[in-house]
């Protein structure tokens, strides 16, 4: 899926948000938690209820890996049936990888192909031969971690190197790599007040705004500092969406919730 | 596995190799690439060519995911395999994980409980919240890649913050995170040169160096630089290993390739 086509939804639909898909088992209502392939049933349930108010779905990798080949499973599963029955919604695989060049290129044909994700978060430290062999994939997007929505951002991200801080150098030099076309940014939602600021690096660039919700990040600062002529923006909910309510009626529920941050997205845009 | 029965494993084998199991499915020999299970098939093979002379084994997990849940099921029958039937040796996942608390805790739960590795390999970027979930396992290692072996290196890990490069701010901060003691850190062989100085930052750490090998690294400058009393260092190589034949006596070769770095080992040692 190209950015345009991304674009063309988030008007469509008056709607740029990406629902986070951590899916942990052990939070799973228990009507569903008792049947065969509960991840993958469950994921399909919030999918079905939230498609038309989204226009993205993210993939926590954490949340299946820990259950082993199983998880691993359910995770090829909800890919496969976003793709099969929701080709219009950009795909996410969250999982920060990012290694020497031949790993990394295993990495990238492990989502990209094999699992046919669209973008895969990608970690910066070990640089731009990291990072590439991510950016060589026609219509397929690495999505590099800048500034993060958490506590630790603030031991290393937000250092003094050079003239910069160390996010800033890094979204600098990234604009520099081959293939940087095909590269978005991650930058938490609670970290608003440094987001005007970033734009200006990346100016055409998507970001992937996690921490709106459960972490405590607002939706109109974020867009207010960071939207672009195109939006380019993808702004995240997880746990606020699929578990907001831990009953029967979880499906329902996370609808309720997905359109209340697409209303208020309606309004912004 | 504690730290303890590892450095005894060593001073017993006069070995400190770790053989890198990134056994790209593309590159395994004709008459095991067309067996079921061909990666696990592999895999037992070298482990028992290579057991007595290496006291640990790496899993580059994108040479897995790159085959999707079939894979990762390759995966978890070679760390169970190596569990059951060499329980002396020490498993570490290169996988480079790091995340926000709670995403974090789940891959933890993936690696040291549902997969049982003794170690996982972590990327710094998200700082402190990221990496004290995996060190809350008794007996359990996480490995932080400080300055790894890479061109890209250069890029952001030896910028300098403050007084010091990025990487020594990264090991000199993290050993004040809780469960510090069951940190590592991955330092790449190809930077022999910086490691006299890392061993000051963190003198009874283990280290684990990849690039031996493939990448060009030297074992004896890596030795002297890096030492210490209790030895402290896992060598890592991958391709030179597994890889050394890519005919039907490639066991035999992995045995040769691997005898080969264990008695330069045992020389130094």
């Amino acid at each position: 899926m190209t950015i345009q086509s991304l674009t063309e939804q988030i008007r469509k639909k008056s709607s740029f948000l990406c629902v986070g898909l951590d899916s942990d088992k052990s939070k799973l209502p228990s009507s569903v938690s008792q049947q065969l392939e509960a991840q993958f049933v469950f994921n399909k349930q919030i999918i079905d209820e939230t498609h038309d108010l989204a226009v993205a779905y993210k993939i926590n990798t954490a949340f299946y890996e820990s259950d082993g080949s199983e998880g691993y499973q359910a995770l090829e599963k909800t890919v496969h049936y976003l793709n099969e029955k929701y080709p219009d919604h950009f795909t996410i695989a969250d999982a920060k990888r990012g290694d020497i060049g031949n790993t990394s290129t295993q990495y990238a044909k492990a989502f990209f192909e094999k699992l046919s994700f669209d973008s895969v978060t990608v970690a910066p430290y070990m640089g731009q031969d990291s990072i590439e062999p991510f950016l060589q994939f026609e219509g397929k997007y690495a999505i590099l971690l800048a500034l993060t929505s958490n506590q630790g951002a603030y031991d290393f991200q937000t250092l003094n190197t050079v003239d910069q801080s160390l996010y800033e150098t890094i979204i600098a030099t990234s604009r520099t790599w081959r293939g940087a076309e095909r590269l978005m940014y991650v930058f938490g939602a609670t970290k608003s007040e440094y987001l005007a600021n970033v734009r200006a690096l990346a100016p055409k660039s998507f970001f992937l705004i996690p921490g709106v919700g459960a972490q405590g990040g607002d939706l109109a600062s974020v867009f207010h500092a960071a939207a672009n002529e195109d939006i380019g923006l993808l702004v995240n909910s997880s746990r606020s969406i699929i578990f907001a309510s831990s009953g029967d009626d979880y499906a329902e529920a996370a609808r309720r919730a997905a359109m209340d941050l697409q209303q208020q997205m309606k309004k912004l845009l």
